[in-house]
């Protein structure tokens, strides 16, 4: 690519960030992450692959401002235009939306291309390890949800089947489980490294949690039960 | 303390949260927390104690709308306020009002009573190990600040120095640096058991971030490099 074109590139992603660093920084993690899969990899077209990670949460804005709106298909749309209006060809234009309209695939729209499968494993990438734990804080405390919820006898939940928001229910329902599924074997291997220390992260904070609630609680129940004899 | 002046106080503090309830649980905590420490000590008024950790975070929404208001001093006023509204005596709201003031001490204004030095400990408590560095993420979610900052060279900053605010800024300007600074040994007890936690979060997201950026970068700027050629 050259130097130019991912400046423009660059530059939009930028304009569409609404001056959020997370977002801007996720955007960078994802691209360097996708260019070291794509080393272990043949036939990747970097022109595509380049522009997909760089634009690839564009559609952030219009899903925050409205939750009905899937970020994937927002910023396809957008990119699409965008390459098209700034001179790209339609069939580059096109393989550049549909890396972005998949990389956050539910049924029935999985990513097709190298490039594509790339995105969606670079940007998982992201969710694992720490970086994933601390993404997901932040993400919490922008939509106020709590770290844990407390089960009806009082005792902290580990998150297992909890049906209210909490940072616990998020690793238990999801961090937990997306060590598994990549389509390559780069990214695989990137996630395991950083497994242990998701894992470690939480079960520190269960305990420490966990470890605060019970005891403190017995104290105050004395005490408190003390005051009516 | 009796359960209605405990329903009481705990119902006033939920009144100010405003619906937050990473502060909510930090308050259980903090209250928890406290009783532990006060197990281990003599001489300590549960009436008082158990009040000022309800009480202490009261005066948060004040600082929140006026980062000028110290959120200690608002709730010591508040609560004092509340107290005497509510039919306690002078000498038991000045106690606790005096609690307050002192949890969070700059200079000059250090705790004083066993009470106020056992509330300033458990608070510190809650900064320690991985729920410090959650409730740090939570916070910077908030506030829209990034994970780290690049050095001019491009590299990632170990928080070292940093003049503008990030999670790793934080980390080392403070959370770091608090194992060494309580009035009790028990709560210097429960810190140090939770300090090999965080220090390994710090270390593994730093890593997990510095490999992803150095290695990204170099096959970046190799692939536009090459296209000048």
């Amino acid at each position: 690519m050259k130097k130019d074109t991912y400046l423009l590139l660059e530059n939009y992603m930028l304009s569409c960030m609404d001056d959020s660093a997370h977002d801007k920084d996720h955007v960078y993690r994802v691209l360097y992450t996708a260019l070291d899969i794509a080393q272990t990899l043949q036939h990747v077209d970097y022109d595509i692959l380049i522009c997909a990670c760089l634009l690839h949460d564009i559609g952030r804005k219009e899903q925050f401002e409205d939750p009905e709106v899937c970020h994937a298909q927002a910023g396809a749309d957008k990119a699409l235009l965008f390459l098209i209006q700034n001179g790209f060809s339609k069939e580059y234009a096109e393989s550049v939306s549909a890396c972005i309209r998949s990389h956050r695939y539910r049924s029935g729209n999985p990513p097709q291309s190298i490039e594509a499968q790339i995105l969606f494993d670079a940007d998982k990438i992201d969710v694992s390890g720490v970086l994933g734990i601390a993404r997901t804080l932040i993400y919490q405390g922008q939509m106020s949800e709590p770290l844990y919820s407390l089960l009806p006898d009082g005792q902290v939940s580990d998150g297992t089947g909890d049906t209210s928001p909490s940072f616990l229910q998020e690793y238990k329902y999801k961090l937990e489980k997306i060590y598994d599924h990549f389509f390559t074997e780069r990214a695989k291997e990137i996630a395991m490294e950083r497994r242990a220390s998701a894992v470690s992260f939480y079960q520190s904070i269960l305990q420490e949690i966990r470890s605060t609630h019970q005891y403190g609680k017995e104290l105050l129940d004395h005490i408190i039960d003390s005051e009516r004899l």
